[in-house]
């Protein structure tokens, strides 16, 4: 009887250009570039074409790329209304990013690689427009006109906020889409490529992968790492004793009590995840900028050390790094995003890599249906059956 | 080096007590029960509570079920909106499914099962609704009030019709709804678990599921498999040749061309798939009831006959047994129901085994996250670093 593969652990499901995750070493590649190469220098359209079109443009193509994106960056108005709903009754982020998208419907011959590539850019354009209209509502604001001189990043800073965007924080937002974009076969990203290999089409695959990063065991998570830090800060302010000592008793009774610390250890790596470092670093650049920010910085990293210390007193069999969660919250809170929105940002950069895994798929295609192994009866009978 | 799973053929990714498709003998079983003894006899609403409850419900059981049901026929206002846009733009049914389902919110503690259950209830209850809301307006009608005393599918076709329905449809309904509520982990049910997998929630794993059936090779085919029929009995009107000559000479053709003949073969069945059967029954037991259905059931057998016969001639290495969409396309258009809302259809009947396939998965959760074979290049250096 075949073994169960229960999760797909070491399951080699496909060959892929796009990104290798090398847990073992600590490695990510994005596109042939390691991701602290890639990360802090490319524009994310520089990033998106190079995922869709396997390399780097030309100037010409790039600044066509982002032309073309600007190009749709506005909703039909049933997606505007219902955004607004979503807004009015309490829906979460998720949710309504999940909505919002659910209901473009950019559909193309799925044949035919550019209009793919066309339906791509719409429903990445789309994304950043999505969250914004969800979220200014629920301020009750509206959302600041489009533009059409920023690039996506920027462009979506300037919905959220209405001013005009720091470029220095634009950068260190960039550097963070330019890192997650891309991550193998996490469960969002094989969510859509197991929707796309039936022939559906790219909208509904996005839409699939975004209800799997909804989950906390993928996206869903950035927040909480960020609150430790912020919590045990408190715990100082009240007890007086230095955040190292609050952070390592928090962490034995959390650890002791069977919990999990959120920001730490990884389904793949085993080795300290090289995003956080890349994360780390723009995290700390914006960081230098503000007095309070460099001294959250500081407390993060004092946090960061005593947690890891612990972990490896407690738990010495297991390799419990710090993992991309804990840097993805503290840079997204030095950009000033609300914590309500890491994970709508999170989605808004993957589906980069989503619409280019999907592409990929395409062009490769074999649908995706794996077996299970029955364990129920086979002979009931219907009571009342002749 | 690991061998890439392709597609995952014959890959067991977990264990189930929902359904067992055996691709060699020809045999389903539907939670504990073989396909031809629990579709013809079981309500939908008692396969609802088999598999999502591992067992039959007594008579009390099933009537709360059926009560609970209709409770929540009625949709929410932007689902509504939204329907009626999608209608009045042109969207197509399976896209406008996905809509309405991604506009729902029922959200519930994944810890309790009890509370899991109610949103399957709300998830399962709201199809019928949706599709009739968008289908109405499409043909500019609204829909009939909202019953209590019908069941889950004859309320179904009363809001599709605003008829009265005659309980023999129901049952031929019913009995479709049945045959293909589970099977296995097919493409839409495994990318509903990989998308609740990361514990979100079980609206954004069935939205991911209708996504996967609209596609072509999962749900997205049971139209053409009658057009054919349709198609031939033209020609042989103006050909007055045999339905046998002029199926024979279009299969040869199309095959002889490298095409496909839909409605014919399978991934899995390499006999005939088992509910061909039941649903021909089914379909049989409408059909003869109105001399134009039993003649368009008497050539569709014609059709079959003559298509399997060049099929084994033209393919002796291959199986390619008359599958379920055959059948499907002739009692579902002996239902009366159009041809447009075959696959959306589906999904209203495969919505009892995504919900349960969710509430299974919950129980024994294991993130499903598959590795891949990263084939490109690994150092590239970005032009401008330093």
């Amino acid at each position: 009887m075949k073994r169960v593969a229960h999760g797909l652990d070491g399951v080699v499901v496909a060959t892929t250009r796009l990104s290798e995750v090398d847990g073992e070493r600590g490695r990510l590649i994005i596109g042939g570039f390691p991701v602290e190469e890639l990360a802090p220098h490319a524009s994310f359209e520089e990033v998106l074409f190079l995922l869709w079109r396997d390399r780097l443009p030309s100037a010409g193509e790039r600044d066509g790329l982002v032309a073309a994106l600007t190009e749709q960056r506005a909703l039909p108005d049933p997606t505007l209304w219902l955004l607004h709903a979503a807004a009015r009754t309490g829906v979460e982020p998720m949710d309504a990013l999940r909505m919002g998208v659910a209901s473009l419907t950019p559909a193309a011959d799925a044949t035919d690689p550019a209009a793919q590539e066309r339906v791509a850019l719409t429903l990445v354009a789309a994304f950043p427009t999505v969250i914004a209209t969800y979220w200014r509502s629920r301020l009750g604001l509206s959302v600041p006109p489009l533009r059409r001189d920023l690039g996506h990043v920027a462009h979506y800073l300037w919905l959220l906020t209405g001013v005009e965007p720091d470029p220095a924080v634009v950068r260190g937002l960039e550097t963070y889409c330019n890192t997650v974009v891309d991550h193998g076969f996490n469960a969002s990203t094989f969510a859509a490529r197991v929707i796309v290999s039936t022939r559906s089409d790219m909208c509904s695959a996005l839409v699939g992968a975004i209800g799997a990063l909804k989950g906390p065991l993928h996206g869903g998570a950035p927040g909480p790492a960020l609150d430790m830090v912020f919590e045990l800060r408190e715990r100082v302010a009240r007890s007086g004793r230095s955040l190292a000592e609050e952070t390592e008793e928090h962490v034995r009774a959390v650890v002791g009590g069977g919990g999990r610390i959120m920001g730490f250890g990884h389904r793949v790596y085993r080795v300290r995840d090289p995003r956080a470092d890349v994360l780390g670093a723009a995290a700390l650049l914006l960081a230098e900028r503000a007095a309070g920010d460099a001294q959250l910085f500081a407390d993060a990293r004092v946090v960061e050390a005593s947690t890891l210390k612990v972990l490896r007193e407690c738990k010495p069999d297991r390799r419990l790094d710090t993992n991309v969660e804990f840097y993805t919250a503290l840079l997204l809170h030095g950009i000033g995003l609300p914590s309500e929105l890491f994970t709508p940002t999170f989605a808004l950069a993957r589906a980069g890599g989503w619409t280019a895994h999907v592409l990929e798929q395409i062009g490769d295609n074999r649908l995706i249906r794996p077996a299970a192994r029955y364990v129920g009866p086979r002979h009931s009978h219907w009571p009342n059956a002749a």
